[in-house]
């Protein structure tokens, strides 16, 4: 059969093996991104394909891929997504991050798709991608410089300040096990525990420079699109532009949804302190951007916190950062706040993972189980700025109680034990994100059964659509809006679907924040790759992406024991708007029955045959087929 | 809130009890016709709301249903499908059938997307709708009258020769379990005994008469759809104007599939006498159509057949007829084969249960399970044609033999004893149609599970596709064509996915022959009723239809034993193309069981909770919730 013309993708994808210096070309065809599509299934097949269950995630035998959608690149806003995966050394199952900004699309214009990395370099190495070439170089005059440092003498050294830097910092050299992946500076993949792996393979970054237009096979279709974003742009994003992510803190402190206190809480005395409308009066000196997008939702601030000043090459605080360094440690101080984000941005540090383990850090000191002997002298409670920030530097350096720390949450409580464990608010290992399940029910399930742990890519959605419900999530055939404390059949029927959707976005390389409904995302993936598609073509693709990540961790190890949320979530709140409220038991136990059922998981968590067969995964069946 | 405009439909179905001869409106809403859309799944909705697990077929508390779908009566080629339904008094279970013409079309003109009929009258009546209006009239001068006669006494008893009638025949009104509805002489509601169903609540006719147009949304996207056709019609419709459904004839008997000798055989020596072409050179004297098309498959034959003059007025027949009355019986005389289609339409027969009688009879007769002295002396031996054409007016006035196999085949050959029940090829009571799983092994699957029995409606559709296979069944994720022999994963997958896209198709009032991709068939959607539906949305809709038939079967009795085959298919063909090749019992055992693992069905073939409630069916699992 004569090879189809390619849009959307180059089936070019690249695999270096740092080991042996091999760097070689792989072309799956395209029955295989029909399948898969790119960005988070890609890796869920990469590693259900090649990594074995006694694979090290901090060793050698571990893939770390770096892979775009077949949207990412496309001109058109929402179109930077892209993701990093591998074996995750802080769960030991699935590890993926997603990102905005441009190195993704920048790494589709240099003609290739993906990145999978695999064995590990004896020396510390960056990887340079130009225009369908790579080469490995030497990393050694990088090593231990910030990121804002090896960004910059990167470029000098290529000669180029347009290309685009993946990289991690010094947290990740270090395999803190909180490290994430920064590129641009600004973007992250943070969660899981990517950076360690970069760190683990010696690999301090990729730099990518590329000049070719992705292809498409239908321009016009996709400039329709982005005529009809940016004809509406006035009325649809014009409050996300104004506060950016930060902008929702006020409503989810009026609602009792604020994680406060390592989630004690969930309404915060100083709220407006870190509220997005606070940061853009105070601190804001700019608003950034992703690859063609027009949202500008990134926040660029400036300033100083005491005798520090805020760089603005570090751009600024997202929600989930204002929330876990902030309200979640008791912090109602924003340039501390802010502070402690660009440190995170520098050091290479997930700032969820970083500001829970300090949270939970703090609730071990309130509670005398850590005490000034523990934490090198500090006065670790909650609200203490300069304490918090003292241990974002620990954590990124290895030292004191920031080394224990360094392992996650989870671990660092076994190794301090006196009880610890009590304070741990993870998931498969993973710490909880900015969302509290108690106020958005259908979190619940979410938070139990993503399969990178706990993850605010699988948030409910079902209240934060900016358009109306029945436009947004009609194709999906839930045309009403529901209450965010229902876990009833026709929540955990709409949790499946919508969390089947949102998946999708990361297969396709595209922005949750997009207000487009599932119509015009399968429109513009017919436009972009000129395949004649469909949503539901589309959806069982996610769905064959969400099935190979749960075989994944079942290869790993996780059961659906591991399906399960720290106790506190079944605690009422003491206090504010949600006071007396709680998850119950057998309600999530009930609707995670259901769950199992729609995903076609016996009771034990294991997909059947037939919906393997279902997807055209029964060659999943057997394990490793590598 | 306020009601939604409301395109492609009308809210309104019309209630008509013939016991009391109360008449009324319901309006189910919009959520409701987004959630069931029409056609077959309307009528599954409605038994599984409405009828009782004691309600005898041919009781008052039956529900006989007509339903059209939103694209019926659409201004575009294909949109004159409909479909009627009740508990079958031929299998006991959901009874169902489609018919195209130009009633359906009418139904809605006149203002309604359905009629629900329950009681059952005390003397012959038949409905009168006119745009908006009904009324019961009495049909005592038209009992016992021949399709046509009746149809012109309405016609002229009205004044109104554009009045489009659905009526039984003498058949139906002898509640022949064999018996079809007609519409226009010339399309038929043909399987499930659903003549019988109208014949037993004394309902000869529903006339209709409609002038208003159904409301579009976006009628410049219809108009541009049946622009595209139009556009393509020679290359896509010219073979099947050419010599309509019955031009596969040579085909299939050279592949071996042609039902021959009550399934006996696959190839048929006469084949070529029944052929399409043949009936093209030979007796057509016109293409019939049916509303707003312009393929024109239908046939309209004329001549002679001995001493008797072939009426144009009934048609011609179309290949499950040239099949079930040719070569199934061994009849390889056209003109009589046209001859036995049109008393089947004059009496109100089903072409292919009548024909799968008689041919069943004729293996008893020559294995001497019958006699002459059971046949009143006819020779009924495969071949005779004047014994097929005695046997179907026998049928059909309920006389002798005939008597005895107007209860249908599998009840004739509890009545008969002495072995006849090894020559009965029925599924779940219902005759099957024209086309043999051993040589499209897909076809097992479907006619075991289809909830009405066998029925050609549960094709597996994968190799009559007209356009490019990738072209078709992309949407649906099926990118290649597979062989026919194959009952391997990928095969039930596609199975599933492309039965439960034909099960659409009964759903939204389309006809299953229209050369439109999926992706064309949610454009025609969403331009007639102005949702913003999807591929997802409706297959899920088709699904919820295809859940609630297996609800009712439950109810009704049937269970996972009920989902077999007749033995023939698993004894392999002694001479023919196909000599040798048989199912074999453990693949289709097999494929079953990986159907229901996709269906969500358990062991027992019962929906499981979670699938339901994934439907939005969690008010079915208790049952009748009228």
């Amino acid at each position: 059969m004569a090879e189809a013309e390619r849009f959307g993708y180059h089936n070019r994808i690249l695999r270096v093996n740092l080991t042996s210096g091999e760097i070689r070309e792989e072309h799956p065809g395209e029955e295989f991104y029909r399948a898969y599509l790119g960005g988070r299934n890609l890796i869920a097949h990469t590693l259900l394909r090649e990594v074995p269950a006694d694979a090290d995630p901090l060793g050698p035998d571990n893939r770390l891929i770096f892979a775009a959608g077949i949207i990412t690149g496309a001109p058109v806003a929402g179109a930077g997504r892209n993701s990093v995966g591998a074996r995750s050394p802080l769960t030991g199952g699935c590890g993926d991050a997603e990102a905005g900004g441009f190195w993704g699309a920048e790494l589709k214009r240099a003609g290739f798709d993906a990145v999978i990395v695999e064995g590990a370099s004896d020396k510390p190495v960056y990887l340079y991608i130009r225009d369908g070439q790579a080469e490995i170089r030497s990393a050694e005059h990088l090593w231990g410089l910030p990121t804002a440092e090896a960004q910059e003498a990167i470029r000098r050294e290529l000669g180029d300040h347009g290309v685009r830097v993946a990289q991690i910092g010094p947290a990740g050299e270090r395999q803190v096990r909180l490290a994430c992946i920064a590129n641009d500076l600004t973007h992250f993949y943070g969660r899981t525990g990517m950076g360690a792996v970069m760190g683990a393979k010696r690999l301090r970054a990729i730099a990518v420079r590329g000049t070719k237009p992705v292809p498409l096979a239908n321009p016009d279709g996709v400039q329709a699109l982005a005529r009809w974003l940016a004809a509406n742009d006035e009325k649809l994003n014009a409050g996300f532009r104004d506060t950016g992510t930060a902008g929702g803190v006020q409503y989810l402190n009026a609602s009792g949804g604020l994680p406060t206190r390592n989630f004690r809480q969930g309404h915060f005395e100083h709220a407006i302190r870190i509220a997005g409308e606070t940061m853009r009066d105070e601190i804001l000196v700019n608003r950034g951007s992703c690859w063609a997008c027009i949202v500008r939702c990134k926040r660029v601030v400036g300033g100083v916190h005491g005798s520090r000043v805020l760089h603005p090459v570090y751009g600024g605080p997202e929600y989930e950062s204002v929330a876990a360094l902030g309200s979640c440690c008791g912090v109602g101080d924003l340039a501390a706040v802010a502070l402690a984000n660009e440190r995170c941005a520098a050091l290479g540090l997930d700032t969820i993972g970083t500001g829970m383990a300090i949270a939970f850090a703090m609730e071990c000191y309130e509670n005398g189980v850590l005490t000034r002997a523990d934490t090198d002298g500090l006065d670790l409670r909650f609200g203490n700025a300069e304490a918090m920030l003292a241990m974002v530097e620990a954590i990124g350096e290895r030292r004191g109680l920031g080394h224990i720390l360094a392992e996650g949450t989870a671990q660092a409580a076994k190794l301090i034990g006196r009880g610890a464990e009590r304070f741990v608010m993870t998931v498969k290992g993973q710490e909880i994100p900015m969302h509290e399940p108690r106020f958005k029910h259908g979190l619940g399930i979410g938070y139990a059964v993503s399969p990178t742990g706990a993850d605010h890519m699988h948030d409910d959605g079902l209240v934060k659509a900016g358009r109306s419900f029945r436009e947004r999530f009609g194709p999906l055939g839930i045309l009403s809006p529901m209450p965010v404390n229902d876990l009833s059949e026709r929540k955990v029927r709409a949790f499946y679907y919508v969390s089947t959707w949102n998946h999708l976005y990361n297969s396709l390389g595209l922005c949750q924040f997009m207000p487009y409904s599932p119509n015009q995302v399968v429109d513009l993936a017919r436009d972009i790759t000129g395949w004649n598609v469909s949503l539901w073509e589309l959806m069982k693709a996610s769905e064959r992406g969400q099935q190979m990540a749960r075989l994944f961790n079942l290869r790993c190890g996780f059961g659906a024991d591991d399906d399960c949320l720290p106790r506190r979530f079944y605690e009422a709140f003491a206090d504010g708007p949600l006071a007396g409220v709680a998850l119950k038991p057998d309600e999530l136990e009930r609707a995670l029955a259901l769950y199992y059922g729609m995903m076609g998981w016996d009771d034990a968590g294991h997909p059947t045959a037939a919906r393997l067969a279902e997807l055209g995964l029964d060659w999943a069946q057997g394990g490793v087929d590598g």
